[in-house]
């Protein structure tokens, strides 16, 4: 089995011009065959095996006209190159997250997470119908990429950290992993950030590569066993509030298909960012629970002054960031507007409601 | 066109042995046509349109072979008897809210909204990922029907009133809609409290048969006017934090769907709770600042100790209404474990974030 993909990621490397095998995915007996690279582990909570759920919802809906096959990152490409993967045909599509690919484009983190940015649905609500989605459409145009707004895996934690966090001054010289625009934020207050894809974090973090890191969130942290390694475990997340992943489609590939085909993709990757994002919340409150009676993980939360802090020096780099191309500060202008429209209403809705529950102990 | 409705109607409402008609879905050249009743007047802003969209990403993505077509409240059968025409074969499907059934059971009222409980996205999770969905169906076997979670219209807001709310007296005597738990909440503390179908609120309030209502938020209550009778706008709203839809489907229609029929079916109203919901958020934003600037509403928030009153009596209310019978038990203790948990969860995550966020100046 792992030859046969070796052999099967081996051929497609060997495809110099890609765009001769992008025009026309794999036909057998006229069923299209879709290969789904990922930048996660194979089967990875939430993430793989979310990526498997929507290859086979997919499957089941198309009445076997498609074959969506998932690979985990490093099966086929190697999890990075899978946004590469997807624009040279090597991969018919890809499951990740926007931010990874900055170095495209700067505009791409704020399809993703930007800090002190929108929550889950607030995000949802510039993406689909604000200009969120119709911008991101017009940037991965140029990559020769259809993209579709998946799930969220919510608010993230703030991390994992060796130390406790007291003032601003135990940032410096800290060596942390946090990805997007939240590690351009810790390297602004001092920080040394690397990127590191997930299967790589705890054993960089057991070796004394990296001091901390940030993850996800209880569930996903707990399966990583970061625990073991960094005692406390700091809230709430400056950096990642909505953390939204992607499917991304080859352009030609996407324009091959039928209308039907295309609603079927489109409909259940939207139907993912409900699915999954409930997955993340409902296990969330088992893991925190487990982490904290059974692993005796320490609860921190960062003092407000630190969150000040971390909030200015966000509020500069999303603001340097968002300036840096015409394109981008398209984007940039966009999100501002609509944040500020989003905390007015959340103000009133979820978090007017979520204070007034706290007044009860239920 | 309204005539040949009404006489659909009347022809489906005359067939006296349901089972008779649900067994066999109208059938022409093999294309299996669904009739989908709803609460909604017709293209109601997000609840109305929402069954539109519904209805015609099933069909496309079924190729043809299934044809949804959306009634509004009143065109096949009245808004209010949804639930019995899907029960009795009169309709394939609804598209609707599940407190409206309370009168089958209390136990609608869960799987709806919960004074006091959970938010779009706890809600979300118990239903998807806890035993919420499970108990659901188990309680609609009963009634011939498969139900489905839809999407959440988000946190509502408190109503509109005729005056200021200061002190737990101005309730009393107060004739005011509002439908499910919330309602008892209200009647329990001295309002007279009726339930109305959307399109008849307007004209009672404007007639003086009520003195104020709930509905939904900012977009949807500046589509029906409310501002032009009540000026007193109240927020957070306590009654349905995260108010649920559904669709429900004639159980032996849809053991006659083939898997692919089905697996499209259920995925598409999955998709709704993502975008139904981002629609709700991002008007509500928009509408909020018309209501403000452009028709004078008196924006309020209820005092905390008036929160803490209404807290108390819906806890008071869930408690009793969780145990009015074995069943509705099962459920309430299901719902109050989980809400234990989920606002754990929340406190470090959504809620802990939003607040973190309310330090900044954005």
């Amino acid at each position: 089995m792992k030859r046969r993909k070796f052999l099967q990621g081996a051929a497609a490397g060997g495809v110099a011009a890609a765009a001769a095998t992008v025009s026309a995915p794999a036909i057998s007996q006229g069923i299209k065959q879709l290969k789904m690279v990922t930048t996660w582990p194979k089967n990875f909570p939430g993430l793989g095996t979310g990526a498997e759920r929507l290859a086979a919802r997919i499957n089941t809906m198309s009445g076997g006209s498609l074959e969506v096959k998932v690979y985990a990152g490093g099966e086929l490409v190697p999890p990075f190159e899978s946004f590469n993967a997807v624009r040279d045909g090597k991969a018919e599509m890809s499951h990740s997250v926007s931010y990874y690919w900055q170095g495209h484009s700067p505009a791409f983190n704020f399809f993703a997470a930007v800090p002190y940015g929108f929550n889950a649905a607030e995000h949802a609500a510039w993406m689909l119908w604000g200009d969120g989605h119709k911008l991101w459409t017009e940037l991965c145009d140029q990559f020769n990429i259809v993209p579709f707004m998946r799930a969220s895996t919510g608010v993230q934690m703030g991390g994992w950290f060796r130390k406790e966090m007291k003032t601003m001054d135990d940032f410096k010289g800290l060596k942390f992993r946090m990805p997007g625009l939240g590690g351009e934020v810790l390297r602004r207050l001092g920080a040394t950030v690397v990127n590191l894809p997930g299967g790589e974090i705890f054993p960089a973090l057991q070796a004394g590569t990296i001091d901390g890191t940030e993850w996800v969130g209880p569930w996903n942290d707990l399966a990583f066993g970061f625990y073991k390694v960094a005692k406390y475990y700091y809230w709430p997340g400056f950096h990642e509030p909505c953390t939204t992943g992607e499917v991304l489609v080859n352009k030609k590939v996407w324009q091959g298909l039928s209308k039907q085909q295309q609603e079927i993709i489109s409909v259940a990757i939207q139907a993912e960012a409900t699915i999954e994002l409930a997955e993340f919340n409902y296990k969330s409150g088992d893991a925190l629970d487990t982490l904290l009676t059974k692993h005796n993980v320490q609860l921190r939360k960062f003092p407000d002054d630190m969150l000040k802090n971390m909030g200015q020096a966000a509020v500069d780099v999303v603001a340097e960031v968002g300036n840096k191309d015409a394109f981008t500060k398209k984007v940039y202008e966009s999100f501002v507007a609509a944040r500020k429209k989003a905390i007015g209403w959340s103000a009133l809705g979820e978090q007017g409601y979520m204070n007034a529950r706290s007044l009860m102990k239920l």
